[in-house]
């Protein structure tokens, strides 16, 4: 630990990471500390155009990362089918592991990184950063007054974008040996997040894929949808897709109200975010309109929510490296539980949408 | 025909016929002739309340509405499983057909219907008021514009309320014997009307119904979902309840836009009227945001939907009494596709959620 900031070193030059890295910059208890490439021209150029501190180390291999011992953390933004490897092999050297989604390519692989973790007292959190924008926790609220929205029936979610020929024609996450789970992986995984967020965590009892995929043709899924049903009769549904115009929506409902927002994955303003809420929504005198109208609610921030992840991950670092506290378990958790419905979607989809229990 | 005004007679003395006098009072071709119920004082109490002027018929029975050689045009907003023999009788009578939804208890009933009205030359429409807010055929120039939507992809809607305890001890929308189709006839009718409209009217192929039904004592659906495809791979999602905070959203994502809105049963103001779109959505620099934000549409209406769609009717019944014109047949077609939809998702339910092919 340096000066009380938590030094990060980044697996790669992927686009995503150049927002990372802005977020590490913006965050006030982390710094850039090493990037790592199999090109060390691509490294330094990388380092160069995102801000980099001069003294930042510039490697030439992913390996280099890790085997510099000042490097505190590490962020992973490797193809999923890579993540295995490096995400092991970072904890083995008891590197703190912010790991991009989709996490892997399918529980085995994670609960074999997530071993790794626990093993070395590392902690884990993956890369999914509206979890941690105020927002979130203020619909938490809402969701949880029992006036105001009421137990949970159904919860609706779309992640689509449409990101055109090139895309398609190149993109890792349309290359089954890179990112095999295509849609799934890359859009669903937020959506499928969203089901479990609204619903407390409380992992569905049944999965079932919708028709029709639609896949490349290499076999990768670059459109899909999923049903989940509880036990005691709630249900959602989700949609994502690479041929449809960004679309990032959920839509709760629960006995008493409702909650929607357009924006979950990416907020439309980086500091300033919306969701709208109704509560005891009635039809007004002879069902000539309804009462209440809709809420709008607007939160600011004054970091976006990567930086705010990058901070939370970096604190809860801090802490065991300082104070020789645990691992915060919630955010192994909760990363399992939204890949053990990424498998059973797959699985459903695998037996001819047939319904599939969901793992545990 | 009497200065030019279709004379409606209206079948009973449901809660939805208050509104519905309402909107023959508005319309400016239509005017409230007689009202039958099984009682004739609460007929003559149903006329004094509904603003019905001094000359209007007042009867202890449906039969004798039919009877008067006067009425041009008949309301009915009996409970479903009368409709069959009321709406029959109706058009046997030369009466155009306005009839409440759901409009029958299948296909088969419906057919019943359909032919009697096509036999006796007269018009049929079912209740369907959003069709006809100007919003609607707004929305439909949005949904066929190539640049601002492109193909549709997916399709998701609600339409949800929670009535209270009353309705479910009392009301005859969950009496076996009177509304059969629950929830699914009274407010995924709307869920599966407006899919299909997004559609173009183009029939699934499939219909799935989701996991888990929920339902009351008597065995009927409170609260059920269902998935809809097409061999082209579009995929579009309803949720229906009795259960739940009211809402009545439609969602549709193409490949180049999409189109939101919250209250397309009933618009939460009467004479305005919202929706919301976007358009080549795309993530900003280092997808620090979304451009371009969504856009809100307003839309005004001097006359409520509802009085829109008495008057389409009655324009429609006049041209036929005037000018000889044959009925239009856009009603009878997408009421009897809303019907099929509704007739496979209950042949899935009753299947153990099996895919069912879409009858013709």
């Amino acid at each position: 630990m340096s000066e009380n900031l938590v030094r990060f070193g980044i697996l790669g030059c992927a686009n995503i990471a150049r927002k990372v890295s802005r977020a590490i910059r913006l965050s006030r208890n982390a710094t850039l500390w090493a990037i790592g490439s199999r090109s060390i021209d691509k490294a330094a150029r990388f380092a160069a155009e995102n801000g980099f501190p001069a003294s930042a180390k510039v490697y030439g291999s992913y390996e280099a990362v890790l085997d510099d011992a000042d490097v505190d953390a590490v962020y992973v933004p490797l193809p999923t089918s890579l993540h295995v490897r490096w995400a092991v092999a970072a904890a083995e050297r008891r590197k703190h592991l912010l790991l991009e989604k989709p996490v892997a390519l399918n529980a085995a692989e994670l609960d074999t990184i997530l071993a790794a973790c626990e093993a070395n007292g590392v902690q884990y959190m993956d890369a999914t950063m509206w979890m941690h924008h105020p927002r979130t926790a203020r619909m938490r609220q809402f969701l949880d007054d029992p006036r105001r929205f009421g137990p949970l029936k159904s919860v609706h979610s779309i992640f689509c974008y449409n990101p055109g020929p090139e895309f398609h024609n190149n993109d890792i996450r349309v290359t089954p040996d890179l990112d095999a789970l295509g849609a799934l992986g890359d859009t669903g995984w937020y959506c499928i997040r969203a089901i479990l967020w609204a619903n407390d965590y409380q992992l569905p009892e049944k999965v079932t894929a919708l028709r029709e995929v639609k896949y490349n043709e290499a076999g990768v899924i670059l459109s899909c949808a999923a049903s989940l049903s509880w036990a005691d009769g709630k249900i959602s549904t989700f949609y994502c897709s690479f041929l449809t115009n960004l679309t990032m929506d959920i839509t709760c409902a629960g006995t008493d109200g409702n909650l929607r927002l357009h924006d979950f994955v990416i907020p439309f303003q980086e500091n300033l975010a919306h969701f709208y809420t109704t509560s005891e929504s009635r039809f007004a005198e002879l069902s000539l309109g309804v009462v209440p109208l809709p809420s709008e609610h607007a939160v600011t921030t004054e970091l976006p929510q990567e930086a705010l992840m990058v901070s939370e991950f970096a604190r809860l670092a801090a802490d065991i490296e300082r104070n020789g506290a645990k691992p915060e378990k919630k955010w192994p958790t909760i990363s399992r539980k939204t890949q053990l419905v990424v498998d059973a979607v797959r699985a459903s989809i695998e037996r001819g949408f047939e319904p599939v229990e969901v793992g545990n």
